[in-house]
């Protein structure tokens, strides 16, 4: 089945990316308003089911580097990701029949909309991560064997850079370092690949999820019915299957620091139920583990979402603040993101975590 | 005139280029080895005069960037060079017809060989800077309007990168990136230009001039002939022309930092002559400007080289100690490198000195 994405989807989507954000991904807000901008332009966009994507067509992902919070201060002149498209399809000689975002989570969500309008191609319903993570290595499609590279690399004024790297974390590593050399942020097309490859390698369904996420919480609202309950019945009906409640309470304390880029920290939130322990999740851009004591309630790769208790507003890492009334959720990540090769890559242990993935109960 | 660059030409070639390095570009020493093995295992190397370059030529300038020191430390596998040179070609679909050396001055006289050996093709007499410079920007290449990209970049892992950017600063600011990101060294092709536009934007004559300069130090050694005096008459048969001894004295002082990834630093030397002031060399990985009190004795981008005493063996920066006994040669450069549009780009005001620009005496 095949839907248009069209301006009166994007607050939806933006919510919905929050959450897949799990904290990190980056606010979906800036992103939205460039969506905004190039679907009003010229068109909507049109989201083809990932089992509809046909064997040969030539798919490409795209999405932004770089730290969120220059998103804000460096605002992109919305040209880039077609650049980066661009500058791809002239160094390999091919032509890009479809786009599929790199991250359904955070403002990668938007950004493919963004490079898919001005050039009238369709959005595959699918990602590479099924959520955010910080780094390009942590892809569906780089645990089943595409290769990262050729990758194209756009700035707002126009410079393109193209790599061809050995392995997904070079091009990781590369691709870092010039995004900070451009200022911070950057637009990224990587992960050539065919349509059958597509389907095999692909987080499916992911952009109908954020949407669905973001109607679910906005009826929720409007019809006054608990947004977590709704929430957890909603992704029952999806191959994410489960969301539990893990906890409950108020931001005790919150420390945050930036290391080596990264918005690394702990935030302690106490339980409104008394005489149970407080919780602490570790955040690295995104929220990695959530424990009690010693009990491991959730971890990466499963979402980890804390959530404004009244709305179930997701909130990012950057707005946690002391005293904050919060739920925090737990979903469950689909089977393609939790076999052994797929945990070798954003599992615990990619994160130098010292617990063993377990999925929560 | 067309000669062959052999083996037994590169001792004078390595003394020659750090003589041009002024103190900078690196010691041709490890650019040796590489070259030796590489005419060693494909044969010698065609030198082409720059006037009978043919006008549809594909012309590409090829060298090493990043900081002498990790040369030693990280010796390249010798296949970077070329490496970067198919990547320019696969990405542009054009075929290099001959290479012309970025810089005669330091390592990157003996870059262009082990690249065109390999693939056995000529090297052109000639180079971009006449001498050593610390950025790909500081180009003849550059000064009369050949675009930087698109630059091809190399590491030792076969990870490459090609850049195509607004202007030269752009290409030098984004290549230090990566090649700090590579470790600190990487091969570069650039400046891509057809046989016509090379015979007009380029320092004609500087690969034999470096030949000829080691062979006149050997000679004069050889013979017990003053090195001094048979550089100055060297030079003056070449369009270099005009070389003077402007100070012979002790290292008095030395101050060396590493600042933004540049060697910089002030050397002082005692002179000899009693009741003469002292000479100070400003460096910025170059010897930059040598000031005798307020009196500006040679500037940028003339050459200043700070030479033993006995042997006029050429000191890089690095080797500079205190106590040693030197000669200071100030070697004018060609016309094509002192017009207003050359020293825009690379004269006194491009390395932030206050002095302007002012031939010696």
């Amino acid at each position: 089945m095949t839907r248009e994405i069209t301006v009166a989807d994007l607050d939806d989507l933006a919510t919905g990316a929050a959450l897949l954000g799990t904290g990190g991904g980056g606010d979906p807000y800036i992103g939205k308003l460039m969506a905004r901008g190039a679907i009003e332009r010229h068109g909507s966009v049109p989201l083809l089911a990932l089992d509809e994507v046909p064997d040969a067509f030539q798919v490409v992902s795209c999405g932004n580097m770089g730290a969120p919070t220059i998103l804000i201060e460096k605002v992109p002149s919305g040209e880039e990701p077609e650049l980066a498209m661009r500058s791809w399809e002239a160094h390999t000689g091919k032509r890009v029949d479809a786009i599929i975002p790199m991250e359904a989570g955070g403002v990668n969500s938007m950004i493919p909309l963004v490079a898919a309008a001005a050039r009238r191609l369709p959005v595959i319903d699918a990602d590479g991560m099924g959520r955010a993570f910080p780094q390009l290595e942590m892809e569906t499609f780089n645990v089943y064997g595409v290769p990262a590279s050729p990758v194209a690399i756009a700035d707002e004024h126009g410079n393109t850079v193209m790599l061809e790297t050995r392995s997904a974390a070079f091009a990781e590593w590369l691709a870092r370092g010039i995004t900070i050399r451009m200022g911070g942020q950057s637009s990224l097309v990587e992960y050539g690949m065919d349509g059958a490859t597509a389907r095999r390698v692909s987080v499916p369904g992911t952009m109908s999820l954020a949407i669905g996420i973001g109607r679910v919480l906005r009826e929720a609202r409007r019809l006054r019915r608990d947004p977590i309950e709704a929430l957890i019945g909603f992704f029952s009906g999806t191959h994410y299957q489960k969301a539990r409640l893990i906890g409950s309470g108020k931001v005790a304390d919150i420390q945050r620091s930036t290391q080596n880029g990264w918005a690394v920290g702990t935030v302690r939130i106490e339980p409104f139920a008394p005489g149970r322990p407080p919780i602490a999740i570790r955040i690295q851009n995104e929220n990695l583990v959530a424990l009690q004591g010693e009990q491991v309630l959730a971890i990466v790769p499963d979402l980890i979402c804390i959530l404004e208790a009244d709305t179930a507003e997701p909130i990012t890492t950057e707005r946690l603040r002391y005293g904050q009334r919060v739920n925090v959720l737990a979903v469950q990540v689909p089977p393609i993101m939790r076999t052994p090769e797929a945990l070798a890559v954003f599992g615990p242990a990619a994160f130098g975590l010292p617990h063993a993935y377990r999925g929560f109960d």
